[in-house]
């Protein structure tokens, strides 16, 4: 729903500090964190009483389209996984497939709390559309794969510089476009090289995957001699502006590296878990100083796109893998899933706190619940006991997406139905 | 809401096979599986379209009242969340608070789809009374520690057998007493022979914490010069009415004398991995033919009782410690929550399956969900992509709980009011 102004009024407020409080929101904008804000000051007031209001979550890493093979291969070794099932699938796909799923995705982000995302995948005007209509927040990139093939690799720049052109800075500011190198072992040297150059030319930021499994270190460390940041950081592609997701298989030097040109990671626990890729050495990069976000990754390997299920995984694994339990505080998970995501994108200044003068993208979630009581320590309970369902209301850039869980902006029903059908066409 | 018959029409049941079909349930059992059931036959017809029916899910190891201290202290040592957090409030502790953090509990278990479960603690009689007004079928046992002092132990047995004589198959049945010697670092020799002496005498089963941490092991080989497993097949303790809890520190002979013994296993992996107390060699068990079912321990170290969040991080945990992705499969994780705990508890005749004869335990989930979408593979969207709030309807016994997630055998709102006042008196 689409209001001039919007009083959230008497929430348990998550922001520099955490106590109850009220939000005015003026279009687009926070403009007032006040006790004493009056009712009649707004055109829409939303009971805050018993829920607690956080930042709008963050998803630094997701495939939208990929919600269509939810399910469709589990339990199996990787490369079954990819070569059996996922890459004949993605052979078939089409922009129909894409923006359908983009959609579903988009639909279930916002039932579990997520008002922005970083996606990479194909079609990326076809997935700008739905997000364009789902009122969501995100950052696009086409993925660009060319493994040594100059031909295929023309083709990469021209579909690349085709979507910036086209999608970068539409939807109010609301989508943004990056480079999608998809990885330094599917992406030429060429490439990589072009795409730094194409990002400092365009002021596009950088999404790209690296060591996420054990195996493509070594491939690269056959291919280049030398680990895959080290490589990077040879070949001069790194910089503030570039998000690596995974980040798994690290050595010291190259969190050194990492943490010298501020390159941003992506960490997804699930999907790591689920695929058996490994973990990720999260505590010790947060130790160094290094800015770690949350990613789910895409459908197929999660199953779902919950960032609170993600955030709570987050800190069981990194106590787990370290037997500490102290390690990745449910403070430190907030913050992954909120500012940092925010530092990773590049829009720190815009959303990722609650603030006067930032955005408006607030998720609001109801903590009167059976698994949410007693009522208490407001972080330990996001963190680890709610659930993507206890997300009650979500507003980005201003306009209310969700309230009571109804959700405003998307005919649910309709977005199933399309998902299914698409599903069926795909991969019949 | 109590009915002579009840009729479940197409639901996809999750049975020997996986397939659309209706289930007539009359009084506590089930009577009919079949395609073609009249409507006209029952007093109650649920609708399963779309959704997806389960055996009502077990879990196997739980303090029910410790809700109650749910987010009192995380992310801290385990030392100082016992010493500093759980203990001192403990020592305050009263019937009247294990009553209302026991019908908490209870709630939640049935908002997440659970119908038995297997609780250790005190005030076991204030905690059957709870569960006798929600309906829910559990397991309850006396924890007993004497930490070597007679008088104690003395005090302990009196306890034991006054809950066993009061409250032993009450509740038409639904609530069975066990023994609860608390764990073998905190019981000494003569309170573990006693044990072992009654159960047989009464026909009760024993719960029991074991091998949950290292450090624990190492006690127990200082002070018995053996693993915790063999110093109890030694003193013969072990049998196949004996549940352990936890087991994350086992030797590969230990495993083998599980397994002679007949020794149930209940997985903790959540809990596990928050305390920061190691992985649980769950797969190899398995592999050995040992029964290993799932719990949550107490919410204070969870923080919630969700089967289903528990399901998922089980298969997860086991891929990425052997990082094997093909380790604990969907089907594994769901028997472990059902078939396998009905074992673990030896209600296998009655529960754990939905077979014609068989209580009517059972567990509908609503699959019309974006993040159950495209609808597919029951058993993977299950354990990967659900959450306990896609769980719509409840029936234990016979009796429907909870139906549209409306819960009809407790009012939810006071069942929360008298957890917080029982907590605010605890703790303040």
């Amino acid at each position: 729903m689409e209001y001039q102004s919007i009083l959230i009024k008497d929430a348990i407020i998550i922001g520099s500090e955490i106590k109850k409080s009220s939000i005015l929101i003026e279009n687009d904008l926070i403009t007032q964190i006040d006790d004493n804000i009056n009712s009649n000051d707004a055109d829409e007031v939303i009971n805050g009483e018993g829920k607690v209001l956080t930042p709008g979550l963050i998803n630094t890493h997701t495939h939208l389209s990929m919600t269509l093979m939810r399910g469709l291969a589990d339990d199996v070794p990787l490369n079954t996984w990819l070569n059996d099932y996922i890459w004949p699938a993605e052979d078939n796909i089409e922009g129909k497939h894409c923006y359908a799923g983009a959609l579903l995705a988009c639909a279930e982000m916002i039932k579990s709390g997520t008002t922005t995302f970083n996606d990479m995948y194909f079609f990326i005007d076809d997935v700008a559309k739905a997000v364009d209509e789902s009122g969501l927040r995100g950052m696009l990139s086409h993925g660009m794969i060319d493994l040594g093939d100059e031909e295929k690799r023309k083709k990469e720049f021209k579909e690349s510089i085709r979507i910036i052109k086209k999608c970068h800075n539409t939807a109010d500011g609301r989508i943004k476009i990056a480079l999608g190198p998809h990885a330094p072992y599917t992406c030429s040297t060429e490439l990589l090289r072009w795409v730094r150059r194409k990002a400092d030319e365009l002021g596009v930021r950088i999404h790209i995957h690296v060591s996420e499994t054990e195996f493509e270190v070594e491939q690269i460390i056959n291919s280049h001699g030398a680990r895959p940041f080290e490589y990077l950081n040879e070949i001069d592609f790194l910089g503030d502006d570039v998000l690596a997701a995974h980040g798994v298989w690290l050595s010291d030097s190259e969190m050194d590296i990492i943490k010298n040109n501020q390159v941003k990671l992506s960490h997804n626990p699930i999907s790591n878990m689920k695929l058996a890729s490994g973990v990720s050495p999260v505590s010790k990069m947060i130790d160094k100083g290094i800015n770690v976000s949350l990613g789910t990754d895409g459908a197929a390997s999660n199953n779902n796109l919950d960032l609170l299920e993600e955030m709570k995984t987050a800190a069981l694994l990194q106590k787990i893998q370290n037997l500490d339990s102290t390690l990745l505080s449910a403070q430190q998970v907030v913050e992954m899933a909120t500012i940092n995501g925010a530092k990773a994108l590049g829009m720190e200044k815009e959303i990722g706190t609650i603030e006067v003068g930032k955005k408006a993208d607030l998720t609001l979630l109801n903590f009167h619940k059976t698994h949410l009581t007693p009522y208490r320590h407001p972080l330990s309970h996001l963190v680890y006991s709610a659930q993507g369902s206890d997300v009650d209301t979500v507003i980005c850039n201003g306009q209310i997406l969700m309230q009571d869980r109804e959700v405003f902006i998307l005919d649910e029903k309709e977005v199933i139905q399309l998902a299914e059908e698409a599903a069926q066409d795909l991969l019949s």
